[in-house]
């Protein structure tokens, strides 16, 4: 993979040229781009920036985020050919930042479930994960070192996973999601892969502005909060392993870690999470939904089919939970710095047919907490599976610090 | 003007049919717009739909909220002959409870304050106000039944006051913002204009599927509690007699009325509410600002250059301060229903140079709770002046019967 970290250092030495930088992401595109296919479109000519922390950093846009030099086909024949006429402010900050934006990456049909082409850079049997197939895998595959994605349940974390690669769904609004399709406005969260912690880390602070973001030469070890989420389910084997073996290189590298339930009031907003989603995504779909029934997508129709009902007394009810739940976790963080969970159940599953199962990653987009996915282990078949660092509200610099030093812990 | 709850009850006894109504709306546009300039393009030959609630209502949409069906310029050059591929949810919800479109109404560029050429429908030496000018002026004009608007500081109220219409500012959300041009993700608030409170609360009942919201017939006594806001400056003497007027009648009424004073961390929210809406308009408008610095708004792309520099550091700190101030705003809500205060200075200035001042509504816009306007009393040359109820967050059903109280108290 190529780390943003490094370049950034090389750069700023002098010891490569911004221009240098993004055509070596433009070979590497070219030479692995015909068997993942992480692309829908790119700018095979696209040159540096000359100013800017990013600059030399080739990015890819997943496909349901607004840009101007390309089309934003959001995975849908309904958007086929649609060029918005100006740029999401997250494509403007890394801009403005200095990056150069290399091309659009696949998404799931509006960022829901229905699965792209893209095949996982590791194992071309299994899929990348979704929605944001393509960031993931293009990070993945070592053909840029940035990507943006997006999260409504599980479509940062999860497909990292997969993949391979760091990647942090910030706080909720941290970045904003202006010019991003909307599935729904309570859930929905830009994210961030890179090749390590420390890669996504100064790509957020570089986009934000926020200096503090990026992660300090050395992290105190962190309390760590290990949490099961067992009203999820039981993860498969290498999830469970993934976990374990993160808890325990932490520890070994100092963290305290302790194993923690979370208030009953937490796992009722797990609950509820599909319910906030599908009486906002009813709306946030209603022109595709009404107006191209038969160019929908099957499986996003097929949901909004079945939550066709949802009403509005389930739906306030359901942000009110949310809304408590957001408040007892905030009392977790009382005795840890940050928890760590499990980013999916497992390794990427075999086929295109699914992008895999949210269902560890859903409750912390809700909470709107920042999480951060860290590569754990490799499964049979070159497989990664990656474990997610959750920590406060806000506390985005805590969750990147924390994430390294688990990463660091790993790679000892 | 035109009343929606009428409309829909001579529709429901067969009096008149949803494609006469519509044709009334059609004729009056062509009788009025001449004068009053409040729409940007129109249907001139639409039809009514015949099923929903709303069949019959011709409804008019601010030109900053996406239309498949008509153009959606933003009131900018730069936007010019722009047609999204969708309709924002909002319109959509229209259209589903039965509504039609007959056209896209003026707002002032971006709906920041470079004005519009609308005249108000009262006396065209004045401005209509703004942001939402078309929306307010041609339901004041007797033009349309229903027109949506939005609010970033006072770009619903204060327009409504201007051009004697009613209106609501729903809690923050209840309406999605999704396909409406962002200026502030955490204040843009989609809102209604109607004839009058009840009429504004059917059009909102009908929208989101909550027939709680609709006034019922006999509405309690409230308790009101008036606010000054004496934090944002003295009110001319036609808005401190507007406040004074609508809470003596509404005493006379049988509303318990008394001042109050609100607590100061809320006079700091209403300090730091531009903080906020400047840096989220730093990113809002990245693409428009440095793809197309010249064909800016004037006034929008000063206020652009000038908050600059503002910080994350004094960003988040403005949340907070808002976060706070909405929790102590909630507990003044323990000893009143509602609260009472002004929907602008006065009434409408000369001239088309200024839309106005928000700064009896910034307030309530960063709080994000219901408030609605009432129109109160005609000054000299015609103008109107309304006054502001204001509901706990969540509480539009209550903000709506309280402020229908208070129009019927202002009708005896």
């Amino acid at each position: 993979m190529i780390s943003l970290a490094e370049l950034q250092v090389r750069i700023e030495r002098g010891e490569l040229s911004p221009d240098t930088a993004v055509a070596h992401s433009l070979e590497a595109i070219r030479a692995h781009e015909g068997t993942v296919g992480a692309f829908v479109c790119r700018d095979d000519h696209a040159r540096a920036q000359t100013t800017g922390p990013l600059r030399g950093i080739a990015v890819g846009i997943k496909d349901i985020i607004d840009t101007a030099d390309f089309p934003t086909e959001m995975g849908s024949q309904i958007y086929r050919g649609h060029r918005p006429r100006g740029d999401a402010p997250v494509v403007m900050a890394l801009k403005r930042a200095g990056a150069t934006i290399v091309g659009k990456t696949t998404t799931t049909a509006f960022a829901a479930n229905d699965p792209t082409a893209t095949l996982n850079p590791h194992n071309g049997a299994h899929t990348p994960g979704g929605s944001s197939s393509g960031s993931a895998a293009a990070v993945g595959a070592g053909m840029i070192p940035l990507a943006l994605g997006t999260q409504t349940g599980g479509s940062v974390i999860r497909p990292a996973s997969f993949c391979g690669v760091a990647a942090i769904k910030p706080s909720y609004r941290l970045l904003p999601t202006v010019g991003v399709k909307c599935f729904s406005w309570t859930l929905d969260t830009v994210g961030l892969f890179g090749a390590g912690v420390r890669d996504v880390a100064l790509g957020l602070a570089a986009m934000t502005g926020r200096p503090d973001l990026a992660v300090p030469m050395n992290v105190a070890p962190p309390r760590i909060g290990v949490v099961t989420q067992a009203f999820a389910g039981t993860p498969e084997a290498a999830g469970a392993e993934a976990l374990q073996k993160a808890a325990r290189a932490a520890g070994q590298a100092g963290a305290a870690v302790r194993e923690l339930a979370l208030p009953e009031i937490v796992a009722e907003a797990w609950r509820i999470h599909p319910v906030v989603q599908d009486f906002e995504a009813q709306q946030s779909f209603a022109w595709e939904y009404e107006q191209n029934y038969d160019a929908m997508p099957p499986l996003l129709r097929s949901r909004l089919d079945e939550s066709k009902d949802g009403t509005p007394r389930d739906y306030d009810a359901a942000l009110d939970v949310a809304a408590r739940a957001r408040a007892a976790l905030a009392t977790v963080f009382d005795d840890v710095d940050v928890l760590l969970t499990l980013s999916a159940p497992g390794a990427a599953p075999a086929g295109l047919s699914s992008t895999g199962d949210p269902r560890y990653n859903r409750l912390w987009t809700l909470m709107g907490v920042p999480c951060v996915n860290v590569p754990t282990l490799v499964v049979e078949g070159g497989l990664p599976v990656g474990v997610t660092i959750v920590a406060p509200f806000g506390a985005d610099a805590k969750a990147l610090a924390a994430a390294s030093f688990v990463e660091g812990a790993l790679g000892k």
